[in-house]
Order: structure tokens, then sequence, then C-alpha cells
């Protein structure tokens, strides 16, 4: 459970909905996957026609969209993707994705904390994807936004947490949720970013091209719960291999001597 | 769902019953984490009596037993003990488990598979703790054992997998289940191992040292389903980031254009 | 050999000079290093004073002096101090560092962008320490940078390159010289960071901390030169454990046989 | 430097031998790599031909030969390689390698163990090739090997320390030198295996398969000589990235404040 402006998630797994075969497909997934939240490209939809295919299933499924400004390269073209998506969402949340590169699509930290600090002053609740830069990170909090979205390592590469060493600092010095997104590539990964003290992950690549994506979305979810209840309470810590010398105190050999 | 000498297990997490506070807090926690499948440590036993306290609650909640030879320094106070185990307890599943060192509790591989030929030969169903060394495993396989349990760091470390490029050979050639053992310290190790195809995981330490035990034996149980559900659905391939290259086709740009 | 502005550099190793216990264990162990560009922090100088006990013994060893702005936590103050160090060290050399946090002392990518274009515009060689992300780098890149230096880990920590992930897609973009700075704690890192395509690698703690700073700047110096060897003669890629198939191909039997 | 069976060997690269594409350019890179141990194949000589095309250049170069027993699938093949190689090369030092498994080559501990413990009786200096086993490298030291080669990672796989866990322990534990073999894939790998007390490397692949032999074994030979005065210089510690914590001490505003 865990906070974003005002609003309670019980779920610790944020969905993306690209790369689905089908529009039945995605919403099978999303529903296996307990998501509250995912993500869509403005780009993807057809916003002159009501009834789009994969918008109106989310809406009916009662999960919180979070279109997000993918594509956009530039602080003026994210806010104005923004201003599009609220009107045509009707939502004033938003997922911030400025990525001028079209090979890697990292984020753009400049770009990003310009648009960010704009679109809080216009009111919309500022989710930010962004490089794992503990000052950027913290910078993006100071200007307004409702939480931090940094990278675990390139999207859609499924590598896991490669930037696990700066994670760890932004957790540290936080005070929204840190979303840790892109580059998460299995279950494993998920659950370790929620047990190092992660608010959420956001997921798309490694459950749409899974070989069943419903029941990967369901392995995930459950993943998620995992890390999130041992985060709760309690992970011992990682020892030195010394942590074991006092097990065998009681060798067997005292046992088969007191028969 | 995997099979041991004939028994099939639903559960892929198997419980050591060594370090809890209580035998109350053991048996919750046995609950909570769903195994089948319990270890415990011949020598902590009271033999003699009934009403040990912790074999009387085990055996209630209808989990099999898995006794161990932990305390065995040589193949044959193994086999001692392992007879002892099957006469006390009334099962012939087995635990192998022969560590000359008393400080690390690393397996000795000689005594290991001089024990398991024998225990074989007398009936035991025979689960072996080993390094994570293939060509022993395979060997292991050879004589007769019903599973293999390769070590994924030094027990009590809390490592998680430190043998991964040992266990994914073992696991190619195995015929036989292969079950993680020592060292997993967090929910996500365990979803790692069954990824990778392990059968199953035993943790010890770090549910009966978590901060709430019951907790996080049910935080790893989902965390195991997460991973055999990833594993039989298909996980996407961990791609160089080139992965990713495709996914900016329709950039932001061209949908502003559009409009 | 690489170039930074029209300089050639023999080295690939540039070092940090604080954390001496005195002037001359540093000019020892900066002669063993093998450096030629040694970075220094301008408030450990006494400017005032022509004969500093670290500035003079620098000069006289004919080492290209690189005066950091460490310390400075806005674009405002590195350039302020920039302008002071260019006039007192007689050098337009600058490693640009700008950290509002005390504690971690990473790099404020915002600030050090601002700063870079401006002491650029000023004539400035401008190396700006930074986090690794690849964007970022391109910009300081495209502003006039002379280099960048992503960092491999927090300062101090000796960890290594937990960046590892970001360096290589830093170094696959960049067209200036990549110079791996901080957190580099033993010579088999800065090996890596060469072999893996970084121009030079940025040295000071792990050298500083040394039982024996003279012997470890020159175990740095092997390393380097060792990593940037391999970089230029064609590392074999890492394979999977395949690789190894071929090579039994003529197993003992049929020499035995053959006999 | 370090001995083996009273000889003193300051070089801590020990070479193979095999897919090098000529004798000449076998013969150049050995000398180039600075070792003063070469492991040799019995199964590629002509041993009935005095001036073997490989055996001639390197008995003229000075080199310590040790053949190795690979191919050998049983103790007793490999004892009966072992008396051959003793008779035709003149020495009774061996590289003892047992493997069944024609696709990984992993070493069989089993009858590495038994051949060895014979080869010691027989008066062989033993070396045996070994999985990263900690019980396994101490029995192999009980029996009178002269070293243990336990190995970082699957032969060819060029994936470095995988094995890294059980190699601390070895290292920790034996009193015989250490020699880590198979898998290095790049001097960085030699290096780190120097630096945390390996007395030597063994490679092969990542020599022989580098587009330039002999300048890929002068960068082995430097990131050995970087390891070795590393360890021997102390290494500072890896510290979490609180170390870095008193570093900003004198912030530059105290600075700027007077001036």
């Amino acid at each position: 459970m865990f906070t974003i402006a005002d609003i309670t998630l019980h779920s610790h797994l944020l969905m993306g909905t690209g790369k689905f075969a089908s529009a039945r497909q995605l919403t099978e997934t999303v529903k296996a996957s307990g998501t509250e939240l995912v993500t869509l490209a403005l780009k993807r939809l057809n916003l002159q026609q009501k009834n789009d295919d994969i918008l109106a299933p989310l809406q009916q499924l009662g999960v919180r969209l979070l279109p997000n400004t993918s594509g956009a390269k530039t602080a003026a073209e994210a806010i104005f993707a923004a201003e599009l998506a609220r009107e045509a969402l009707d939502t004033h949340w938003l997922k911030l994705e400025i990525h001028p590169d079209p090979r890697y699509l990292m984020p753009d930290p400049i770009e990003t904390l310009t648009a960010a600090t704009e679109l809080v002053k216009r009111g919309f609740v500022v989710l930010p994807y962004c490089s794992a830069d503990p000052v950027l990170c913290k910078r993006l909090e100071d200007v307004g936004c409702a939480a931090v979205m940094p990278l675990g390592a390139p999207i859609g590469s499924n590598q896991g947490l490669q930037t696990l060493a700066m994670l760890e600092l932004i957790i540290e010095q936080a005070n929204v949720p840190v979303i840790v997104d892109a580059g998460l590539g299995a279950p494993s990964h998920a659950c370790q970013a929620l047990e190092m003290g992660a608010s959420a992950v956001l997921v798309n690549t490694a459950i749409a091209s899974a070989d069943d994506p419903v029941q990967m979305a369901q392995a995930f979810r459950l993943a998620c719960q995992a890390g999130a209840l041992a985060r709760q309470h309690g992970l011992a810590n990682k020892g030195g291999s010394e942590g074991s010398s006092a097990v065998a105190s009681s060798p067997m050999t005292e046992f088969l001597e007191a028969l």
C-alpha cells in the first residue's frame, strides 16, 4: 500500500499497455496483474474516436489511466502532449517521458525537469521517467512531482536492476514514492525492487512479450506482493559467510556420543 | 508441481525448521509457507520422547518430514544417522548432509557420494545437499538420488545465487529435480531460482530470522509461485539494450504532425 | 593514447590529489602512477602563497593540472571558482564538479550543464563530472565539453563499475573521451573500464587510502595499460559456456587408443 | 612471487598452449606473457618425434612444462597419461584434469581426488583442476597436492569469476597456492583474482583467441602484476557509499567566504 497524490494504491505493480497482440489480451492481462494504474501512450490512441480499441476496455476495467508523453523529445512537446491527454482522457495524472534519442529511449534530465516544473504549476500529478540519478530525483521531488520513476535498465532490455547502487541512494533520500521503471525482465527483478524499498515497479515488455501474458502478469503480481511483504516484515541482512559459524555448535558427533 | 520419487509436490518451497523462537512460531510459519516438505535436524529431536516439542506439531500439520544428517562429518556417521531417522520418524526420505568443516558447513563431495550410494541401496529416498558442481550432481543422480540440492551460497549468508553459472549447467543436465539449497536470503532469490528452472528451493535462515517469520514465509510462498509461473509461461529473453531500438518507431513528432 | 582538446595523453590514468598523508607522499605517488593529468581541489590551495605545499611540487613534476570545483553547489559557484582557478593556476582546463548534497557528493545534472555551457563560452576546456546518464553525457558533449566524466559508483565507495549498463551506452555514443570517475576501488575496476572502451579513469581514494600509495599507484598504472592494450587488440567475446563445446574434440581415449 | 613445491615463480600468469595458429605465434606469445609455467595437452604432442612442433620451441624458451591430462575421463586414464608425460617430457609436474563430460569439460571431483592421491604417492607434483568447492580443495591439499586450480567459470566461456563466493572461502582456507583456472576472459578478471588473494591464474582461450595474442599476453601480464601489487600493498575496503561522507567537510561555500 502506498500513496500518490492522496490516492492510495494497493497494488505495487504498474503496467504498460504497449506491445499486446489484441485489446482483449490487454484487458485480460491487466485484470490478471491486479494493477490499479496503467500507462498508455497518447500517440497510440485515436482521440477523435470515442470507442478507441484500447481506451474503452481499460476504462471499463476501472483502472486509473496514466497517459505518458512517450515520443516527446523536448519539454515543449511533452507539455503540449500532456494538455492533450488531460483533455482527452479526463485525468490530470501524467507519466512524463522525454527521450530525444530514438534508439535507447533514454530520458533527458534537463527537459524532464523543465517540463515537470511547468506541469506541476499547471495542476498535473506528475510522475517523471528519469535516469537513476539521485540529485535529479531530488530535484524532481522538490519541484512537486508526485513520484519519481528512475530506470532499472534500458527500456525493453529485461536486464533487471542494473542501476542498483543508484536506486539505493534514491530510495534512501526520497520523500515521494520511487517507482522503478524500465528494464525489469522477470518477476524476481520486480520482487527485488520492492524488497529494497521501491514503492512500485512499472512493467510492460516482460509481460506483453511472454508466451502467455496473462499468466506472466499473475507472476509479476505475486512477485510484487512477495517483495512488499518481505520489505515490511524485516528481511535479514545479507551477511558474510561468517554468519553461519555458530550453526554447527552441536555437531552430530556430540549427538552420537549422547546416545 | 514437480515429482520426487513418485510423490507430487505442489509447493516449490521446502522449509528448514531450525532457528525458530518457539514450536508455535515454527508451526504457524510452516502453515503460512504452504510447504509440503520440511527438513529437520535429527540431532535436535528428543527421540526417546514421543511428544517432542518440534516433531509432534509438524506431524499434526500433515507435512512430509525430511530428516537431515546435519552434523555428520563422514559417510559412516551420515548412514548411521539416516538409519536412526528412518526408525524414529517412520520415513525413508532423507536429506543427506555431510560437512566436515564446522565453520562454513560446506558439503563434502566425496563422502556425500559414498553415503548416497549406500543409502540408495538401503532403500532411502536420498536428497543430497552438495556444492554446485555439475559433474558431482550428475554422479549423485546416477547412483539413484531422487533429487540434488546444490548450494546457492554459503549457509546462512543470505547472498542469493552466487553459484548461478554452475546452477545453469546443473539444471540443464539434470533428470531429477534440482532444489537450490542454502544462502537464499530474500524472496527474490527464490523467485530467480525457479525462473531459471530449479524445481524448488529450501529456505530456513531467511524466514526464521525475519522480524516476522510468518509473514516472511508467506512472502517466500508468493515468490516461489511467481517464479514457477514465469518459468512455465515463457520469460522473455534478457536482451541487449538493442532490444528497444524498434520501440520508438512512431515518435511523438509524427503524432503531433498528424494532428 | 587519447586526445583531449588537442593534447595527446599517453597515460589512461588520471589521479586525484586529496587524502594523501604528505606533499612528499603525493608527489612520489604521482610519479609512480605515470599520470599526466592530476585534479586538485581549489579549496585546498593557499592561493595567496606562491609556494603552496601541494601546488609547487606538482608543478615541478610537469604534470598537467586539472583544478576541480569540488564543493560548488550551483553553477554560479562553480563558474566563480573556475575563474579563480584559471587565474591562480594559469590553466584553462577544468574539472567541473557540482554536488549540492554534502553526503554522497552526487553531481547535479542541471547545474552542471548550465555551468558547462557558460564555461565553454568563456574558453575553458571543460571536463564535467556527471552521473552515468547517456542523454546528459550527450548534451554535455553537444555544448562543447572536451570529455565527459560519468561516475562508476558513489565517490569513495570503492565499489567499481556499478553503472556498467549505462557506461556502455555512453561509450557507444560518445565522440569525446569518456573518463570513468569515482568509485573505482581496485586496479581490476580500472582495467575493466578501459577494456570496455573508456579513454581513461580517475582514481583518488583507492590510491591515497592504500597501505602503500606509491605501490598502489603503480598497480593502477599497470592495470590501465593492461586494459588499454586489451581493448586495442581484440578481447574475445564473453560467450556462453557453449563456447567450450568444441574443445574436447580429440579426447584422451582416442589418444590412448592411438598409442 | 609464490612457491610451488620448492620452486619459486615470479610470474603470476600460467599459460595454456592450445588454440594457437602456429608454433611461432605460440612461442612469441609465451615470451610476451612472461609466464614461467605453461600447460600442454599430452594428446597434442607427437611423443615419438623428438622435434615436436610445439614442444621443442617451448623447451628452448626455458619455461617449465606442466603437462595436463586433458581428455582423461577417469582416474585410471589420468594416471596412465601422467606416467606417459613424466617419461616423455622428463618432468614430474602435472596438471591433473579429469572431465567425463565432453561438452563443458567440467572436472570430476571424485576421480580427481582418487587420481591425485595416487599420483602424489608416485612422486608427482600434482596441480589438480577442480570445481570451486572449498571442501574438495581442502581434501586435495590434504592428500598432498602442490596447489589447487579451482575454476572461475566454464572453460572457454570468458565469463570471469562466476564462482567468486566459493573462491573466497577456498583462498581463505588454503595452505597451498590457489590458481584460478578456466573462464577468465579479460585481463581485469585475472587482476581481480590476484587482488582477492589467488596466487596465480591460468589463461589460454582469452589470449589465443584475441586478434593479437602477443599483445593480449602482454595485457594479461600487466594485469597480473597489477593485481599482485594491489594485493600486497593494501587495497582499501569496498565500503558503503557512507565512506564518502567526510569528504565534503570543507565545502566550497566556506572557501568562498574565506576569500
